[in-house]
């Protein structure tokens, strides 16, 4: 179904439709030794996404696949949580941009170290000065065509967590790696997903939750103003990795950190 | 200055962020033996592109490395014209989506056979379905961010040459791989610049000699009527491998083919 290829043997080949064109996609899991935080979540979204760009993928093999590659690489991090990275193209080859059919994909899978996640007392984010253009057709997949993340993270040094991308109309929708999510007294607000270059997987659960427990969860347009506004009640920064992470600064404004801070821990508790 | 691989021997390393990101540009060059068509144009782009994303490569030394690709492929097509295509990408590793100061950029070289080039009469076209999105910081870039372009091109089949696609206001940009030109009688008309996802050699080119010759040249936004109203005197598509191409039909609307197409071939006696 698809072929197979480990990182720590080698690349893909040299005419894969990753590199030639991003055409593909892909996702980063955080696993807790052999077991994936989220995974049935993050492998539903591939091979949904997968079918987006006409890229037939199997759930079962995926599984098969995360599960040896836990065999394969959970050792090499002392029992301690990694990343375990699937990199799904359509294949190699093909007539320029225009693609054979039956063309048999290539997954490239690969583990990383987690990312130092120690702020205990929030981040501090920006602005972007780079915007983000959405096209609806990939709205939401976590594609390979990522330049304008790569742009944007290059504003980042080591005092700034995160900076937060605007489209055209003015609209906040993300940040590089993470998706917002803001307490204000009328409840969580978060942008729609319809306007998302990429819709992460601790979003969708995240805001799962809290409308199981009650909570209002609206789903609008985000401007400046809402986030260093007095409406706001605290900042969250969504990512299936890392967590939910608070800000405490943006663009220079102290943000209250404790407006939802509760709620959220008590949330991750339940996350498996 | 840039780690220099031949795709040949293999592939980039796993870890390249040409592949995770689209984190790169490309060229494709067409060779008449060891010369390449246009490269000087084709390695200005590339170094002057590639350092809007921050990627510093030195002309000289593509240069060099050209010399070598020609030495190295053009015994394999029989004398015959092929295309050589370079890829650069800003190296591989980085913190997720944030580049490493001072990484070296990687460079991949291959080489291919020309494409079939036989019509004569003109070719098919019609418009894509699939929206393109221009981020302006990104304009006229030859990125490796071509899902757009691989998504249209599935619209393609062997009666069909090429699809155009028009941005959120209803602007036609250009096709998957090429500039659009349209004669009328007032002049050669096509998309400005500044709104192109790729801004193409031979476009440049083919401008340039139409202004040296005193021909009328105006740049400016194009919409469906433009091409298959009665305006339209010709209307061709300009791509630096495969030259300048006659549309014959566009969606079903049978254009005139001979508007334009002696200045268009008086024009192309020149290119060297």
């Amino acid at each position: 179904m698809v072929n197979l290829f480990w990182a720590d043997e080698g690349g893909l080949p040299a005419n894969d439709r990753g590199l030639a064109y991003g055409d593909g996609l892909f996702e980063t899991i955080r696993m807790e030794g052999g077991c994936g935080v989220l995974l049935s979540r993050h492998l539903e979204r591939l091979v949904r996404d997968a079918g987006r760009l006409g890229i037939a993928l199997s759930r079962g093999d995926l599984r098969a696949i995360c599960s040896e590659a836990s065999a394969r690489f959970a050792g090499s991090f002392d029992g301690g949580d990694w990343v375990l990275k699937l990199t799904v193209t359509r294949g190699a080859g093909g007539r320029g941009y225009r693609p054979d059919s039956g063309m048999k994909p290539n997954l490239l899978v690969s583990s990383g170290a987690l990312p130092p996640m120690d702020y205990p007392s929030g981040v501090a984010a920006d602005f972007s000065r780079v915007p983000i253009t959405v096209n609806p057709l990939f709205a939401g997949i976590k594609s390979l065509n990522r330049l304008e993340q790569v742009m944007a993270a290059r504003e980042l040094d080591d005092s700034l967590f995160e900076v937060i991308m605007s489209n055209s109309e003015g609209h906040l929708l993300e940040g590089t790696r993470t998706n917002l999510l803001l307490k204000t007294k009328d409840g969580w607000v978060t942008p729609p997903r319809s306007s998302l270059a990429v819709a992460g997987i601790m979003r969708e659960w995240v805001l799962e939750r809290l409308r199981d427990r009650g909570e209002q969860v609206s789903e609008r347009p985000l401007m400046p103003e809402d986030l260093i506004g007095a409406e706001c009640l605290g900042l969250y920064l969504l990512n299936s990795v890392l967590g939910v992470v608070s800000v405490r600064s943006l663009a220079g404004h102290d943000l209250p950190v404790d407006g939802g801070l509760a709620t959220i821990c008590n949330l991750l508790e339940t996350l498996e």
